[in-house]
């Protein structure tokens, strides 16, 4: 079971990869077995080329290492808040991709300008508060997490798969690892194209609720009627 | 004859991919056999790497499944109503291209600003009216298309062989798939060009009526010079 | 001899499409060998993967076809031009690479912003002015090539290795076919960096003429230090 | 031990072309052997394809070559008068990337926008002032080293590990050669990112100290914790 994980969480290491989302080692993706309570995630600082599942580390809820001998990436604390908070997910990705990295160093929430976005994110992308001083000076990588979830805190996350940390970067997650990476790379498309959007057009409004509906609806919910039947 | 247009759609779904215009499944090419009234198109949210002519479907022009077991992309019926309202047409594309997609968030039509967009849109590249809720909420693929033939009233097919949907994405067409194709990418192209042209200069006026007609006619009409003698 | 310059013309033909510049048949270079007045041109419309040195197009100074089956290059009357009046260069590059033609496209000449320009460009690559119907509707293509030599009445060809065709896109040149094409490659990450930089800081000043001097003279003329002893 | 340097020398000229920061021959790495007191440097408009260890330069800390039958560089003054004033560095990289070169050209520092620019820089990436049209006169390339050790008078050179050259392009640099090119790449994407925030946000603050001081010294320093233990 956790070997298959280990699979599905290296592969989703290099997908974002392979779609240009990760600069040097600037990127980690997870994902959790909930009925062993445990999170397989990316070593940190390892190079791309020559990771193995077997490099993949293995933790329970709280981070302590239960598999591995190498060093579980920094952001893990962000990975296992998001897991202990949002029990829906399944696979959670972090990445400086360049243009929603930039969305998240400007501040701006991304508008849903169009149906791609619809499709994914059922409403903006939001983009989390600053964190304070105490919160940066005390278990920081934690209050991230602490941050994101704040934000969330009337919003679905399974309808708004990712997230702005301000000043830093997004976070992306989904019911596997392979959908976490998918949304990540899609979340960075979205806000390549509301960027080109706002810098032609400052005051576009947006889409109309009913075509964020039509479109986020054909894709998700019992409803769904994208791609072939399963 | 229908296994000559299913590897001549495969080839310009394929084609758009190369291009680098479809993230993951956001695209689709369809061609039509105007004899037989069939039209062939790609079928919904299967990946580029592993498709066959054989996963292509074939549809009459109602969207009556003729052949395949695959469901046809979501988007055919937009496909249809094309090919019911522009005679002339024989194949069209459907893609999220990121600046063409942008222009078409940010409500703006991209003027004839060089001789690049000259050479294949004769005038602007329109932008259809935002869908009503009423209808987004009925056929919504079909009103797709609604709003895409109204904004064409005045306008000939055939010499402005693209649209952009208001806050979704173009829509190319052309005398065959393979020239569909090629004609969403170069709207892509034209559509980036226009981009770095408006933020260059906003007051940017684009060609003169004459050098539109000059560049337009060189490539199309009884008197196109460009090219090889055919 | 002129099986060399065929396979010079080719190769840079090639060299523009490797690196981006040219999308589809959108861009031809052509040499010309002074001695024997002729001209080796690539042929119109046809596709770079499996052109031959064979496929090229011979003419002399007045665009009778002197070898080859194909017809030249559309564009060939521009080129022809511009080796009857700068008899200093021996090959001439024409594309529609994105961010050259957006500035020619804005109409707005591209100032020497930092020493990557001055390392080639003596000076703003200069813009022609719009042609008039007149000249639109006669002879075109010699046309264009007048509205550059104009353009050019007080600048040396070989310190300005380039211009912007109003509403068109940008010709090259250089002392050969390769040259021409190397000088098309850098202008377009020239006219890449200068929208950065307008964008960026639209009062930005440019070098100044001292530093425009300095890395100018160090890479041309008698006193060059840059590469290797020859 | 020269034989690893060259080595390391030529790595660090070829990643900076692999990471899409060079055109032709618009860059150049070198390295310091500091016990020997000498410098090995790429060559001078060499094409990077055919370059072998044994074409690197080695001069001594003033620029007498001690070995090799090429040209150095032309940037080698620079590098020397970095190698001479920053004692702490091993490898210098110098580049024309096209967005940290956009920065330079409008005379703009690179704001602290973000975490992926306080994982590296502690601080704005600094821009020196123009240099005088003595300076330039002179002798130009040591000045160029010159200017940059005037900005860096009350700045750590091992904290802020490069540099915007006004009107120029960066350098960068590091402990070994490779490390300033790892900082060369880093410093593009930072670039990148600060141009398309600013364009988002004109009055974007940037990171908080706390933020800066966090990320900054989870990399670097005795306390860092990222990346394995070694």
């Amino acid at each position: 079971m956790l070997d298959q994980l280990r699979s599905e969480v290296l592969e989703a290491n290099l997908e974002i990869v392979r779609r240009g989302l990760v600069l040097y080692t600037f990127g980690n993706a997870s994902g959790i077995d909930r009925a062993a309570g445990l999170v397989v995630i990316k070593p940190s600082g390892v190079p791309y080329e020559t990771m193995k599942p077997s490099d993949m580390v293995v933790t329970d809820l709280n981070g302590k290492i239960v598999e591995g001998t190498l060093r579980p990436s920094s952001d893990l604390g962000t990975h296992l808040l998001l897991y202990r908070e949002f029990p829906a997910i399944g696979g959670v990705v972090h990445t400086h991709s360049e243009y929603a990295t930039s969305w998240a160093q400007s501040g701006r929430e991304i508008p849903p300008f169009g149906t791609t976005h619809a499709d994914y994110f059922y409403g903006p992308v939001p983009v989390t508060e600053e964190l304070t001083d105490e919160e940066i000076g005390s278990d920081y990588v934690l209050n991230t997490g602490v941050a994101i979830i704040r934000r969330f805190q009337n919003l679905d996350p399974a309808a708004v798969p990712g997230v702005l940390v301000r000043g830093h970067a997004p976070f992306a997650w989904g019911k596997t690892p392979g959908e976490a990476a998918y949304n990540a790379v899609v979340l960075e498309s979205i806000a390549r194209m509301a960027y080109f959007t706002v810098t032609l057009n400052a005051a576009c409004g947006g889409v109309s609720q009913a075509l964020l509906d039509r479109h986020y609806f054909r894709k998700h919910g019992a409803d769904a009627t994208y791609g072939q039947a399963r």
